[in-house]
């Protein structure tokens, strides 16, 4: 008999929706709760996968009949809403970034570090199969020592000017997916350098933002990263993974929703596009992730990443905001 | 509110378990009987995935509280198995062959066509979305007319010799679902001409089989179709086809479990060896297939094979037989 | 300092410019005369790469500065010249077939055999790198016994009505190079099976002829070989080869001229359309094959095919021709 | 006729002997003369492919009998035998870099400016079809506007001891290249910024040398490059080019010798290792590198990079090493 874990989800957004659906899939998590305070966004969601209905978080936190949440709502509550999991002891799974403000996640990191139940990061990428056999394989050694990572991630296209605007710029927003891929191989990175460019976007350039970016980490024991984000790509979303070691390269291309191959008088070899985005791409790493945090939250052991890993990503981004501006390399201390 | 399918399994063996895992997975399927003559397997069966324990399909076809049953048993079994649901008006997935004597499949015809509930059989190949997307690509003229087709399928290793033994032989066991495939994009053939090899296996030849074929298949509009059949394969289990058709080509070629490709000092670009064998291979298939199962049993459009489509696969193999003995081509009739 | 091998070219159509363009390309090859009835034909061949000019084979054979022939006229002269040459002492590179009628061959043999000079066959295709390279690592035992081998032969476009009325039909003038690869790993083969079809031409269905066929060959050993013709590929020249033992299988795809992947709107990981016909693809293996002929006329070792081979493959053809008529495999003994 | 080009050799070290190789292949071309002070190896090279011998390369420059000269001598030697060959009004092909020290490089350029005979650069990645075909694609607008570069370089395996330590480091000698196919897609390169690390050499560190480099570049249009160098890696020499455009992505990858993949119960789809080095690698592409350097000889339009190409690669590599060092982007003005 299976143990239902009864999830509140705070958030019923693009991401919000991501998660009632892996929460429907799996036999052994009960949407117990829809939080919004567009409320009807919650009625809707409850309708389709169940749930009670607030538009307040406290709510859900004091219902007495969750066994954890899910935030998922926008990235200026995290902090607050991950401090209130804490006091209410209901473990939580909270989405990437947890702030733009490293000061305000420095603030919350010693109550993080000393909370009794698992508060863990909601970054997908590692839990995508084909990335976590990679990344076994090089734990592994079947490549040696690691040398090099070169990690390349581009959208399909560009975010509403809204989105952009409050997005906190690509490094915190976009390669900051990026970063916590680079420390899922190599945890203890050292340097960011980062260039930055405008190159496509009429939105971006009002912004002061990049819409390219190239940016090379360091590795503590001088593993050199590279990462190459754009906001577009006319071919679908865009997510590569190489592995360089002393021993041989590992690789992880696209993936393709089917594997036909179509032979013609144009071209041939040909591939239907790239799955359009993250929901397409990672939908089934999204349901491994619950699975993780179910874990997580039944004590058992979890390959979820925490308020640590969460909090790395952004210091790298920052740095290589830094970067971006100065031109210099910008050392970092994650410890 | 999804409506529940409750459902009967005949035969608990390895497809057995197949069918018991899907029900288990599909949220609005009930596994509400498990029915074995050895009882020992019936009742491990219920234990992990629930469900009333028989010996006796009678029972199960008795109860009264079963939806739709899933036959799994002994191919011996399944003409009359077959004929029972019927008269229970109860519908009806049977594992292929429905018998390995056309005779035997050619009495239940009638009454099978004049059922009163859907009887479908369980070519899983049809719902792999590979093979599905193929097939709808075909249909939907992007290749211009068909005009060859060509289908590699070879088993990773040799069966047992006990499971040779009553076979069937190669045609009627493993080549049946390639002419179902093959009926999947061409319905209506109207020759066969197979050659036959014993190569490798001790076995075969004591029992007059083959464990290595080659059969060509002629369809209604004078269309090609080659079969390549071996009872082995060194790397793994062998699953392709290729169309052809006036303005293209399209393939699908074997799936691995991960896109992670290795370069390394001896060999470049290599992927891990091919999904094992059909269970992995047609995994989700099985799902699929239990998903169209349901449809029919609900009254709705469902795309499942019906016992026409076992009753031609077996003609075909008979032909092949026929051809692989006689060295002649094999005019067939399959309306 | 290199023996410099004097050739006299006989036939200056398609085939007879590929031949002066290896001679050209080649540092000991010399074309030192080009025959040709059209004798505008021979006198543009010979401004371009040098050669005196005659209508008449006999002149070249008996001019005394020639030290190999390459035949390339019309199929109808081949035995004639042939036996000329041989008469002559001068080695002869005959392109395929030797002729259309078997006895016309079977009244030559003989003389073949005896004959002082090589006497060998254009099968350019043994000759392609990648196919050489396939069938020495199958003979090095790489995938254990050979079982299984796969041949897909497939034209970008079907010849002019004037080409295909004179061609021999299908077997003869295009199948007859796939029974050669075949040969090539299997020498000693024994039964042929045929089936023909005519799907989309409007010009072979008047001459009784096919555009697509499937044959399976068997080899003295009980492998079996499945060759798939089709007159029209619409994405180009389809040349590919699978072989398939108990320890594993090789693979040999279509060429292209560059590498180059291309990543886009409509689809992805496409390459330009293969190699538009023989004159690319095999371009690198006409100047091996003139290599080998040389090494023959240097009485060096050599993998050029010889008289036998021509044989042989014809015999396949008549084989082949008959078993598509009758529906009977067809016993055939190449010794 | 075509017209000879008598070619003076300067040089007889590995990259000579690739020239030699050239010389001997092209119709058109003569080996004149072979120079080298180690006169032994002059003396070899010329018994295998002709040409008259010396020590001093005056003595080729004065002879009055060369249409042109190779310099594949030390590096040291370029920039005398350079202006030497001006002075002579001798076309010249000199091998990268054109020195170490770019001072040396601007005493000369003024001359080079004014030179009445082409001074040509031995970039030999240029001449690659597959990589010529991605560029001029890319400049036919296939991908829209060029946004972004991923040049990926790892040698097999690590040079010598003594090599290194007068290679004038990773940059000046592995990267140089990689700087020019930069330039061969975006001549204008604004800003550099490069990280390296000594990450398995026994030998670089004690030269303060690297073993592997990340670097990128900036066009003058905010492209941006990724430049991604290894000293050594284990499945052969890895040259990949993608182009990231508005509208798409072009994408060169490995070659293999024979297409012959392999699958076994190891692996599947496995390649043999890529071509080991630059010598077969680039074999074509040094006799295209020879043709084009012969058009310019005969004053055709050619696509031979020059002196400038020379230079800028030497100021790219400067900048590189700098940033290196400090951590800092760096300008340049390669005007």
């Amino acid at each position: 008999m299976t143990q239902q874990v009864r999830i509140g989800l705070i958030g019923t957004g693009r991401i919000g929706q991501v998660h009632a659906l892996s929460i429907d899939a799996l036999k052994n998590t009960t949407l117990q709760w829809v939080c919004d305070p567009f409320i009807e966004s919650a009625e809707r969601t409850a309708a389709q996968f169940g749930g009670r209905v607030t538009a307040d978080p406290a709510d859900v936190l004091a219902a007495g009949d969750v066994d954890a949440v899910i935030i998922a709502s926008p990235t200026a509550t995290h902090v607050d809403l991950i401090s209130a999991a804490i006091d209410a002891g209901i473990p939580a799974l909270c989405e990437k970034p947890i702030d733009l403000d490293i000061a305000r996640v420095d603030a919350l990191r010693e109550k993080a570090a000393g909370a009794s139940v698992p508060i863990v990061l909601g970054f997908n990428r590692r839990f995508d199969r084909h990335f976590t056999d990679l990344q076994q394989r090089v734990a592994a050694g079947e490549i040696g020592r690691l040398e090099q990572l070169t990690i390349t991630s581009r959208d399909p296209a560009e975010s509403p000017a809204a989105y952009l605007a409050t997005s906190g710029g690509i490094f915190r927003d976009m390669t900051i997916h990026d970063f916590d891929i680079a420390r899922f191989f190599l945890p203890d990175i050292v340097e960011v350098t980062a260039r930055g460019a405008a190159v496509f976007s009429e939105i971006v350039p009002g912004l002061g933002d990049y819409d390219s970016v190239m940016v090379v980490l360091r590795g503590a024991n001088d593993e050199l990263i590279s990462i190459t984000n754009s906001r577009h790509a006319a071919y679908g979303y865009d997510q590569r993974i190489e592995a360089f070691g002393s021993e041989g390269l590992l690789q992880v291309g696209n993936q393709t929703d089917t594997a036909v191959r179509h032979w013609g008088a144009d071209a041939v070899e040909s591939l239907a596009p790239y799955q359009n985005f993250f929901l397409e791409r990672y939908a089934e790493a999204y349901r491994s992730e619950l699975v993780e945090f179910v874990k997580a939250v039944q004590g058992e052991p979890s390959r979820s990443p925490g308020f640590e890993d969460g909090r790395a990503a952004l210091v790298l981004a920052d740095a290589a905001e830094l970067s971006s501006r100065t031109g210099a390399a910008v050392a970092v201390d994650l410890s």
